[in-house]
């Protein structure tokens, strides 16, 4: 079996993976800001980092898996002059920057729940880590490559790049990264445009704020994940992971200030999750090309005709590379929805084979060893899923009767599609009993929306409402589109 | 309608309940340690709360409900001197203490969530308010009534004793509460035995500590219930409610350090949930007298010969009065399960009633008058499910055609009836087992026989019959009587 490769970002290369500790890995990712509903590219990334944890977990490592929540400091524009996106949201809401940060981070949870996403070892909050945070600005303070201007803390980006080089995670010169005017918007106090804070004073108005050496303020966005990940991990750690909208500044501003600290690069291996586009558009609140999770779940959305279950979706993302630009749409998501069936049919037929004398058909050592090759070769999700699809043209065949397998190669293939499927890519099925009432049900559901019709043929939409409404307390969601009427039924 | 009233642990009366902004509720409640799996007593306190948040809620109030979670400084035996729960947990589960919070936490969402427990508005953490804590220790250090010993920092009962009295939500006088050894069981720096600590200072071993103005230490237990209350609410807030084992010493230095720093008391309503036993003993698990959530809803355990649904258990817990001390025993849960079934039965019968010109024997006025006078008397959930079962005795002896409703009647009866059930008891009716599954295609061939009596009420017979003719090519035949339609399905 092939070793363990990662893409490492820093490098741009692909890495046998050399743990720091033998059996042991410490993975940090960037977790939520909680301020709106968590949207489905953060989905996609969490998920690529679900499949790595679970992965490594089964290699048999012991990871200590750190995923924050951003719950202050996460200014508008990424920059260090907005509004705090928490605070903003709260005014909006009319409540307290708090109750906005619970609110989101349950929709988060239950969202990540739903893709069967597992929890992380530890899930710091930035608010739960104010005196980590100032400790850290202290010392890089001390070691002169921060400064203080009337209460603010900032990053001294150029001596620190004179003495280690800034911009080594996107191996670009620092002019290069700063030609972008958007990253210029707005010196205020900093020496130099290239600077961020580490601590801002707060305004009177800025209800969030802590005591501090400098001012009564608030931690800079990139010095969280600083402060927990070496919290938690230690100075140097094995892996850290995120979007790849966070490499800069985020991850480079993250690797300054630990460097600046304790004069080491504080990871082994960067590892990035590509972009998720809608339509080949980027996806945007601003321009409408926009969907949450629970939209596509639900149906309640103006993209796809149909609602699609959660597991399809995650299946629909591990079938793309995490390091690939993946495009949802309609298309793609039906396709991945038969693949998907395809798939659970196959292991329900899996369970009913009888085996014969000897395999003919297939060669079981060899497609185990391309499915662990595939996923030792950084993760590849897609070429392992191809190769189930070998194992259930296979399982076809033997049910056909045009192959056969022994005993034991039964057995392998058995345990190993369920581990590959269940515990490696995290799908499920959805309960088999729960598919024998759709049926049942399925024939109730159609004859209302039959009536329901009717109604809306005779413009009596007062009528079709109150069915609309009466389906929803069933938990029966409908959703009218140009082609007819669907449902989704939980 | 009767005004609210509490019971007010502090006063030892029911009071009218007046909050302190118009229209607004501040309740506290102190949320569990998480060093292990949030057990059953635990669980009636919260969906206690729940119930009082759901009713808060119903009756118009802006609700900020803010309950901690203790993930630091709650040591051994709730001394001054024992170990750090979750440290000690850490180390037998060989993981980081951060790691065992987060597995606890994540525990007691679950379990909580099986319940149908609303989650809070506001949900901090004890580690993420260091800051908090050290402040307000500085404060009441500065206002006399805190000392400095070796590092670590302690109230002083006594001089606080000597201005304000301690005691006073006990209301028992210093001598009587510590006149038990083990609030004496050790006094290491402290000047007075009943002093307590507000900031430990941290042995070497001791890997959870923050930086403070008196030592690298961890705060005091009861100290953050008084930052984050304070933070949260203000120096004065509506309700503060709790275990009725949290009374004394947690609740009482709550009250002592507040006043101490702030000079009024926090609070105006202390409410406290009473205990839960098992079969008439005091769970314990050195006993073995002891079962979790979950081991009654799957079933496995000792106690109990059957599963009971988590919603069963809820109803149990909810027949009884929150500040009765209540026994849960096989008996007693098979009697809820009975009750249970007749309350949904009764709802969905409740969907078939077929009004008359006029309501015969019952007062539906009067009924809801009732309902509402139980919650209105401190939350009597026992009183209110009583007289729910008042309500479905009217209506089986309408559906056997001895009583009758009117239109309007029907309508109102419908409503409270859901609203009390499903709102503010916050049961449900689950959709999981085969029993629900069959609830499922029950209830669609209810919704379809109303609009089918719709049409029949329209004179529009010719729909009505087209209806009778589908439902009957699926199998299910149709029978129309006086007091209603019923069906037989196969």
């Amino acid at each position: 079996m092939q070793q363990l490769k990662l893409f490492n970002s820093y490098t741009g290369k692909k890495e046998i993976f050399k743990p720091i500790k033998k059996n042991s890995v410490g993975m940090y990712v960037c977790g939520p800001t909680v301020y709106n509903n968590v949207h489905l590219g953060n989905c996609r990334t969490f998920i690529s980092f679900d499949l790595i944890f679970r992965y490594l977990k089964h290699l048999g490592y012991k990871v200590k898996y750190v995923r924050n929540i951003t719950d202050v400091g996460h200014l508008e524009n990424d920059s260090d002059f907005g509004e705090d996106r928490i605070l903003k949201k709260a005014k909006i809401d009319k409540i307290e920057p708090m109750e906005v940060a619970q609110k989101y981070t349950i929709d988060f949870y239950e969202t990540l729940s739903l893709f069967n996403v597992l929890p992380p070892s530890i899930e710091p909050t930035a608010t739960g880590h104010i005196i980590e945070q100032i400790e850290l600005i202290k010392k890089i303070i001390k070691k002169g490559f921060a400064y203080e201007v009337n209460g603010s803390v900032y990053f001294d980006v150029l001596k620190y790049d004179n003495k280690y080089k800034y911009g080594t995670l996107t191996n670009k010169k620092i002019d290069e990264l700063f030609s972008n005017s958007r990253e210029l918007s707005g010196q205020g106090d900093k020496k130099n445009l290239q600077d961020f804070a580490l601590w801002k004073k707060a305004e009177k108005k800025h209800i969030m704020r802590w005591p501090s050496p400098w001012s009564d303020g608030f931690p800079g966005w990139h010095l969280e994940c600083s402060a927990m990940s070496s919290k938690y991990l230690g100075n140097k750690f094995d892996i850290h992971g995120g979007g790849i909208d966070l490499k800069f500044p985020h991850h480079e501003c993250e690797i300054a200030q630990c460097e600046a600290a304790n004069d080491i690069k504080p990871v082994n291996y960067w590892l990035h999750a590509n972009m998720l586009t809608l339509n080949n558009k980027k996806m945007s609140k601003s321009t409408g090309n926009n969907i949450l999770p629970g939209e596509i779940i639900n149906g309640k959305n103006n993209f796809f005709s149909k609602p699609i279950n959660a597991e399809v979706i995650r299946f629909f993302i591990l079938q793309a590379h995490y390091r690939s630009v993946l495009d949802i749409s309609e298309k793609a998501l039906l396709a991945s929805e038969k693949g998907f069936k395809k798939l659970t049919d196959s292991l329900s037929l899996l369970e009913n084979i009888k085996p014969s004398d000897k395999t003919i058909g297939f060669d079981i050592e060899n497609w185990e060893k391309l499915c662990y090759d595939s996923m030792n070769d950084d993760f590849n999700s897609p070429i392992l899923i191809s190769n189930l699809f070998s194992a259930v043209k296979f399982i076809n065949s033997i049910n056909d009767g045009k192959s056969s397998v022994s005993i034991n190669d039964l057995k392998v293939l058995s345990e190993k599609m369920k581990l590959f499927f269940f515990e490696i890519l995290g799908l499920k099925i959805t309960n088999k009993s729960d598919e024998n009432i759709n049926s049942k049900t399925d024939d109730l559901i159609k004859l209302i929306l039959k009536y329901r019709e009717k109604s809306r043929n005779e413009r009596d939409f007062k009528t079709s409402d109150i069915i609309r409404d009466d389906l929803e307390k069933l938990g029966i969601i409908i959703n009218d589109t140009e082609s007819g009427t669907n449902y989704n039924s939980n």
